[in-house]
C-alpha cells in the first residue's frame, strides 16, 4: 500500500482532469494516495457550449460545472477538490493566485504532479497552465519563500493527454494501466454532461493507449494485455536503481 | 535478487561499454543480470592513436584492445564479451553480420537493451551502431525469421551518454546510481591504457551526473545523497502500474 | 470527376495502404482517380506473427499476405496493386529495385504520392522506405533519367498514419473526410486477416480523425460532421491561388 | 467570386501587412473579400529612424506612420484598416486591448486570419503578436465570452514571413502566386517612405518566393509560371475532400 | 588591447555570472574590457537554502548575498556590479524595471551581451531573465525611444551554461579558453559561501569544457591544450570577412 | 596574409559549390586560401535539363558540363578541381570512393571543409554528400588508417546554402561578406549556361543575405555596408580566446 503517499493534478478547467488523468486519480487513489485536484477554473466560458446555448446565466454555468466537477472527483475518488474559481478563456493568475496554488502545494508535498502540455495553439490556457505550475513549483522549493514551511522535493510534473495530441508537440513516455478503474473514469466522464461527445471520444482514447501499452510492454511476444490505459509525457529524468 | 534477468550493450568500438555504461554493467551484474556486450570493433584505427603512435601493427592493435576490452568486461563482471571484429573508421555490417547481431539478441532476450546515441556528426560509427540496434531490434521481433526461434519481446533501447552530450543532441531521462559499483567502473576504465585523458574526464561525467541524480531526486530537500551516477536516454516509452 | 487523375501510394508491407490511407485511396477511385499501389513486400516475416504461429512456410504466408492484399485492393478500387515482392524485416533495394519503382512513378505520374513517416524507431522498414521514396521521386524528375521519357513533375509526398503517432514524431497537416468511403475501408481492413485486432484499433483512429476534422473546420461554430476520417502530413509546400 | 468572405490580419507594427502580406490582401480584395487590417501599433518608436533622425516628435512620427499605412492600405484594398495605436518596443495588451481585438475578430468572422511568427529574438512584438492572437482566437471562439454573440468557427491562422526568416524557425507550407497584383504591392510598399531600403528587398522576396511556387507547382516539367508569391507557414492542420 | 569594448552581463541570481561565465568576464576585463554585470536579484530566496537553514532573515540574507556578489565582482574584475534588487522565484520586472534596463544597455553599449538559456522546467527565473534581454535589447534598439540617445547597434547575445545542460536544450557553439583566469574563477565561487558544493561541481564543467576546447581545435592531431573553458550559445548569427 | 592556408569544399553537383559558395572560394582564394573543390558528379542527370532537352548524349553533357565547372573554378581562383565523376541522381560513393575523398581530405589538410545542408527532401544526393563527408571526415582523423600518414585535425564543416532554406532546415550561423569578389561570383555563375534562371536567383540571395550581414553587424546603428554576402551554418562550435 501507498498510505500516505500525495499526488496533485493541475487542471485549467473543470474537466480537463476528468479527460486526461482519471484513470491516474482513481488507480492512485485505490493504490492509497491523496490525490488533490486544483481546478483553475469551471471551464465556464471555453468549454460550456451546451449550457450558454440553453441560455443559462454565468453563475449557473459555474455551478453546474462546479456540481459535475465535485461528482467527477467524487467518483474518482479525490482527496480535495481545490476549485481557484479564476476564470476561463483566458485563465489568468496574479500573484496571489500563484502564492496560493505555492501553498497548496506545500500542503500536498506530492510524491507527482501532473498538468498540460507545453504547448497548445487551440487552447492557449493549457500552455500557461503548465508554465505556472513550473514557476510555482519552482517557488515551493525556495527555502525563502515563507520560511519555516516544509519545502517542496522535486516531484515528477507529468503531462497528461491534450485533444489533437501531435499539434501539441506531446509525446509520451509513460503508459499507465488503467484497466483496474476504467468502470470510474467513465462513470467519471458521464458526469461531464455539457460534453456528451467527448465520452467515448476519451474511452477511445483509452483503447488506443492500452494497445501502446501491450505493444511497448512486449508486443507480440509476451506484451501485456490491457484494455485501457493513458499516456503521459515527462518534464524531469527519472533517479533509479535498476533500469 | 534479479537471477535469470539479462541485458545486452551493443558498442561500436571496444571501449564505448567502459566509459559510457560500466556503472550500469556492474550494477546490474551485481543483481543477477548476465549482461552482454556487443563490441562490434575494437575502436583498432580510430580510438587507439597512442598505440599507433607507438608504431604497432593492425594485428597488435586489435590484439593489445581486445585484451583491454577483456580485461575491462571481467572487471566489470559482463558474462559475455562478444567480439565481433567488424573493423572501425567506419564501421559496416553487411546483411550476415547484422543477422549475427539478431542471432544474438535472440539468445540474450534481454530485458533491456543499450547503444549510442541517435545523432554523432564527430563519429558516424556511433550514429550507424544505433541505427542498425533498432534494425535488429526489429528483425529478432519478427515471428518469420528463422521460425520456431523464440521471438524477443519489446526491450527498451537505452542510450548511453555520448562525448560532448549537447552536440548529439542527446538529453537523458534516467539516472543511475552507481556508487555502490564505482570502484569496478574506475578499474575497468584503468584498462584501457590508450585513453589515459579519459579516465578522469569520466569520472568528472560520474560526478556530475550524481549532482543531476540528487536534484532530481529532492533537491535540497530530501535529495539523496549519490557520488556517481549514469545518464540515459530511453527511445522507447514505459508501461507503468503506478506513477 | 476526376477522370485521368492518377495517385501512387508506396507501402512497405502488404497491409500498410490498407490501415494507414485505405479512405483515401477509395474515396479518389470513386472520384476517377486511376490509384496504384506499390506495395515493396508482404509483410511476411514481420507483420505476419499469426500465420507463423499456425506452422505455415514462408511462401504459404506470401501467398495469402498476396491474396489478402490483392482482395482490399479490390474493395478499395485501386488500379493496379504493383507487388516488388523485395522481402520485409528488413526491406532493402538495390539499385535495380530502385530503378523499378522510378519507372512505375514515370508510368504513373501521380498527382500526388504517399507514403510512411519520416521517422519509426518500432519499424526501421518504414522510415526506409520513405527515404527511398524521396530518392526515387528525384529520379524520377531527372531529365537525364532514361532521356526522352516523361519527367516527373512536383508531386506531393503525403506520409500517412504511423502506428504510435506521436513515437514517429509525424503531425498530420491534412484531415480528409472519408465517410463516403468507410464501408469500403472496413471491408478493405476485413480482409487482412492476420491481423484482426488492427481492425478496430483503425475504426478508432478513423473515428479519432474525425472528430479532429470537425474541430478544425469550425468547431462549435460551423464544424462539418464528419464520422471517419484520416490525417496525412505533407513533405512539400502547396502553391495556391487563393488562401 | 468570393463576395462576402472576410480575412483578418493581425500586424504589431503599420507596415509589417504591407511587406508580408500586401499581396495576398490585395489578391483576395480582388477576389471579393472583404480584408480588416488590424495594425496594433504605428512601429512609431522602433520602425521609423529616419524620421527620428530628421528630429520628428513622437505625435509627428506616429501622424506620418498612419498616413502611409493607410495609403498603402488604400491601394490594397483593405476594407477596414483598425489602428489600435498601443505603442510598440514593447508592444503590450492589456485585457480591455484584448477584448477589442476578440471583438473585432468576431466582427469580422474571418475565413482565415494572419499573424507573425512564432519566433523572433530580433523583435519580441513580433511573437508576442501571435501569441496574442492565438488567445484572441481562443476567446472569440468561446460560448461564455459575450453569450449572444455570433462565436468564431476555426479559422486558419497563417503566419506571414518574417524577415531572416531562418532565425526565426519560420518554415512556409503554403504559397501564394501574387503576380496578377504584384503592381499594387510595390505601389503599397512605396508609400512606406521611412522604410526605402526595403522595398527592394522585399520585391526579391517575392521574387524568390516564385521560384518556389514553380518548383512546387512541378518544376522543371510542367511548373507554372509565376513572377511574384508570398509564403506562409499555418498553425492549424486543413481539412479537405481532396487531397 | 581591447581598451575601450564593454560587454554586459545579465544575471537572474547574484551568483550565476560567477559560476557561468566569471572566466569570460575575468579574461575579458584583463584584456581591457570594462564588463558590467546587471544582477537583477540576489538569489535570496531561491538559491541561499544554507542562510534560511542559520535562520537568518530576508534583510540578512540579501546583504550577505550582495556581499558575496561584489567580492566575486570585484575578483573578476567587473567595472560595474548593477544590483536591480527586484527579488527572485519569482523574479519579475514591470515597466520601470525594463527601462532601467534598457537605460544600462544604452549606457554600456556593449560589445556583446550574455544571459541565459532560452527553456529552463527548473528555474522559470531563467527563462524569463532572457526573454527580457532579448525585450530590452529590442527597445534599446529602437531610435524613438529616449530620441537622442545613442542608439544600440547589434550586440551578439551569448547564452551561458546553465545546469543540468541537456533538460534546458542548451547546445555550446563557441568554446572560450578560460585557462588564464581560471585563478579568479575559483577564488570568486570561493566567496559564493551559500553555495559551497558548486565550486567543485564549476570547476568540473571547466575542465570537461576544456577537453571540448581541445577537441574541436584540434582533437589528437593539433588541438591545442587547454585547462579550463567556458561554452556559450550564440543567438545570432555572426558576420565576418574570413570563415 | 593567408599563405599555405587550405580549405576544402565538396559539392555534390558541378556547380553546387559556384551558386552556393562561390564567393567564399573566391574571397579565400584572394586571401591566399589553396581552395580545393572536390565535384562528385558533374550534375549531369539531374541539372542539366536544358541540354536534355537539346538531345545532347550523355558523354556530351558530361562533357560540357565539366567545361563549365573547370571555367567557373578558374574564374573563383580555385586551387584544384577535383572532379570524382561519379555519377548523379542518385549519388552513391562505394568504400573506394569515400577512401579517395578521404586522401583528398588528408593531402588538402583544410582549415575549414563545406558541403550541403543535412536535410533535403528534394534532393537526397544533397543529404547523403553531407552525411558522407561527416563520415570521410572522421575517417580522415583515425590514427590507425594509413597509419603513418597525417591525420586530420578538426576542421569546421560549413554547410552553404541550399535552394528553399526553410524546407531544409538550414539555418545560417556565420554571414560573409562577399562583396570585394562579387564580379568573380557573378562571371563564374555566367559559365553555367544550362541553368540560366539561377544566375540572377544567386544574386538576389547573396543581395538578402547583404541586408542579413549589415542587421547582424550593427543595424541602423553601426551596420556595416554590405552589398552581396553568402551565409554558412556550423556543424561543429568554434574555440575562441576572445567572444
Amino acid at each position: 500500500m501507498s498510505e500516505g503517499k500525495t499526488a496533485l493534478v493541475i487542471s485549467a478547467h473543470a474537466a480537463d482532469f476528468v479527460w486526461r488523468c482519471g484513470g491516474a486519480i482513481a488507480l492512485h487513489a485505490e493504490m492509497g494516495y491523496r490525490v488533490t485536484v486544483a481546478c483553475l477554473s469551471f471551464g465556464e466560458r471555453g468549454e460550456s457550449a451546451r449550457l450558454w446555448k440553453e441560455g443559462k446565466s454565468l453563475q449557473e454555468v459555474k455551478d453546474i460545472r462546479r456540481a459535475e466537477a465535485e461528482a467527477a472527483a467524487g467518483v474518482l475518488g479525490v482527496h480535495e477538490l481545490a476549485c481557484f474559481d479564476l476564470g476561463d478563456y483566458p485563465l489568468e493568475l496574479d500573484r496571489a493566485d500563484k502564492v496560493r496554488l505555492v501553498d497548496l502545494i506545500r500542503k500536498v508535498q506530492p510524491a507527482w504532479m501532473m498538468s498540460h502540455s507545453r504547448w497548445d495553439p487551440y487552447n492557449t490556457d493549457h500552455m500557461y497552465m503548465t508554465q505556472v505550475a513550473l514557476e510555482c513549483r519552482m517557488v515551493a522549493q525556495a527555502w525563502g519563500h515563507n520560511p519555516g514551511e516544509k519545502v517542496l522535493g522535486a516531484p515528477q510534473l507529468y503531462l497528461f493527454e491534450p485533444h489533437q495530441t501531435e499539434q501539441m508537440g506531446w509525446k509520451p513516455d509513460t503508459f499507465l494501466d488503467i484497466t483496474p478503474v476504467w468502470d470510474k473514469k467513465r462513470a467519471a466522464m458521464e458526469h461531464m454532461n455539457g460534453q456528451v461527445h467527448l465520452w467515448d471520444y476519451y474511452t477511445r482514447v483509452a483503447q488506443q493507449r492500452a494497445n501502446h501499452f501491450k505493444r511497448n510492454s512486449g508486443g507480440m511476444s509476451g506484451g501485456r494485455d490491457c484494455t485501457y490505459a493513458e499516456g503521459f509525457e515527462s518534464v524531469f529524468p527519472r533517479t533509479v536503481d535498476e533500469l
